[in-house]
């Protein structure tokens, strides 16, 4: 997998920390990835804190080819990503022509368009924006780094003009096989299969239903011919465990 | 809050990244700790690779008061969180006989008992046992860290076990205010309780309903006197701008 890009999605935000709010952002962006072959390796959730989105940004975009942020882009004191942003990358901060006009007009009484819905104008230099068709206040993108709302809503319209962005990479297939029978039952012959099948990387997910246990295992390579065989002989391992196992 | 034990998640495993699995307990730790007055500050989201996990244990237990982690202790071959665990401390990692004894006592049938779920039992030189009333295979603390299942319904029997030895701080006050009023009309009048109290963090979550914008305001302290005058402050402004508000 080292040839395909990769991702990290930063989190930004004190609702997501306190437990107040689920996120559901970066299962979103992983499943947007997963088509384009870029692979998703590390999600980080910070506070609304500018020392430490700077340090985590700058970690994670010069690990891996892609930085997704969310949240922290809306019109109040507690937004400060694009100032972060502008910072972990050095460079000034100002109102972007385009993206003043494009919230200007969502405003019938120019009294609306008040200073601080103005601030979701300020981009950083060099930054090229990012649709948002929800509610107009852009999202941006800055070198590896694409920054998009924390609302889930606006957050997935935004990704469909990153879509375009991206490089692509070999997709990974998946399949899914599901029985009724103990991980720890197929635990030795799957580290058997796992052992003689490098190219395909095997998960193994207890379920615990209210009608007794179960497993999932997850088969996962690049080569499709390699993954089927692997499922082929996780049927055969989960059958010889007394398993009616089913293709998910 | 600088005074206050602080906290960090690490999430172990694949199908986090894959999308496959919605994480949910970094938000269900994020909930118990609250009234410990231990403050969650990071959550991280690492694959079942052994550098990665001990890279990101290493960089957040030295950062924060406790870390916890979830997932990759199970029977099967992708679990390999204890091992990290172990490498990531320098210590030596071997069969736990209280560990035994208890997942040995879950099979009548003692061939059931197979060296993979054996592998359950081993534990870091050093660590002391978290009791796992669900399934009998153990957690266990060793310094600041917490490894726990990544099966929710065991993460949360586990943290049973863990309350008692986390240190207390001082319990943060939160009170939500809601209204029918776009953040971007009250922005400027937020900005402005925020600079004059200091003492109490203010959060503003721009709702989307179905039936038109509203916003969740959110004041947290340590002073419950504080948060009040500050939630005061907000039923004004909220009013002044046409809305009805409502405690959550």
């Amino acid at each position: 997998m080292s040839e395909n890009p990769t991702a990290a999605v930063l989190v930004i935000g004190n609702e997501i920390l306190s437990g107040r709010t689920q996120d559901t952002n970066s299962r979103t962006i992983a499943g947007f990835l997963a088509p384009f072959g870029v692979i998703l390796r590390e999600i980080r959730v910070v506070g609304d804190f500018e020392d430490e989105i700077i340090a985590a940004l700058n970690a994670l975009r010069s690990r891996y080819s892609y930085v997704f942020t969310t949240g922290g882009i809306g019109p109040t004191h507690d937004d400060i990503t694009a100032d972060a942003v502008a910072k972990a990358f050095g460079v000034g901060i100002d109102c972007h022509p385009e993206a003043l006009a494009a919230l200007s007009a969502r405003f019938a009484n120019p009294a609306d368009f008040n200073p601080m819905r103005q601030r979701m104008a300020r981009i950083p230099d060099g930054a090229s924006l990012i649709a948002n068709p929800v509610s107009a206040a852009p999202g941006f993108q800055i070198g590896n780094v694409f920054v998009l709302a924390g609302v889930p809503s606006i957050m997935r319209a935004m990704l469909e003009d990153v879509a375009a962005r991206l490089a692509r990479g070999r997709v990974i297939v998946s399949v899914t096989v599901a029985a009724a029978v103990a991980e720890g039952a197929i635990a030795a012959g799957l580290a058997a299969i796992q052992a003689t099948h490098a190219s395909v990387a095997i998960g193994s997910y207890p379920v615990y239903r209210s009608d007794g246990y179960g497993v999932q295992l997850v088969a996962r390579g690049f080569e499709s011919a390699a993954v089927e065989h692997v499922v082929g002989e996780l049927f055969a391992l989960l059958k010889a465990a007394g398993g009616a196992p089913q293709r998910l």
